[in-house]
């Protein structure tokens, strides 16, 4: 499912599942410069995992060099487990 | 111009000037959560800032919460001089 797709079931009833897309698009007045995703790549990713818990094996990376624009795709499955717990707390002051 | 459009021009000649745009989507499983995206918005572009120069005026940030879906869209136009110079800097090694 991509990010596009996500967006046409905007205020539907909540989804069955957690998930954090992320699109990162760079584009560039020179080509051939450096690639600024890759470098933000890493850091951006650690900044989620701050925030909620990740398992690597759920995070999709997609990175996409074009001359002109790239492309960093991220898709993160997120536990439900983790909001459940986070709900209970909420609830129990 | 929003992302989408960006993206049918993907490998045509680099761009008059240098953008960096950002969408982020969280999809709840549960919903009145509290608001992930609002979290992260700070701390992204924060990450950003470390890498590019950033002038406060030229970002865009538009935070859209649903029930279901919040999407979060940074859109930055960066400064050229900035890039010319690292160029020259790369070039006399």
């Amino acid at each position: 499912m991509n990010l596009f797709s996500m967006f046409s079931r905007r205020n539907t009833a909540p989804a069955a599942r957690e998930r954090l897309q992320l699109l990162l698009a760079h584009e560039r007045a020179v080509s051939g410069q450096s690639d600024l995703l890759a470098t933000l790549r890493e850091e951006i990713l650690a900044v989620i995992a701050k925030h909620v818990s990740i398992d690597p094996e759920k995070v999709k990376v997609t990175l996409d060099k074009g001359d002109a624009i790239s492309t960093l795709e991220v898709d993160i499955e997120l536990p439900l487990a983790d909001i459940t717990a986070t709900q209970m707390k909420a609830a129990n002051g």
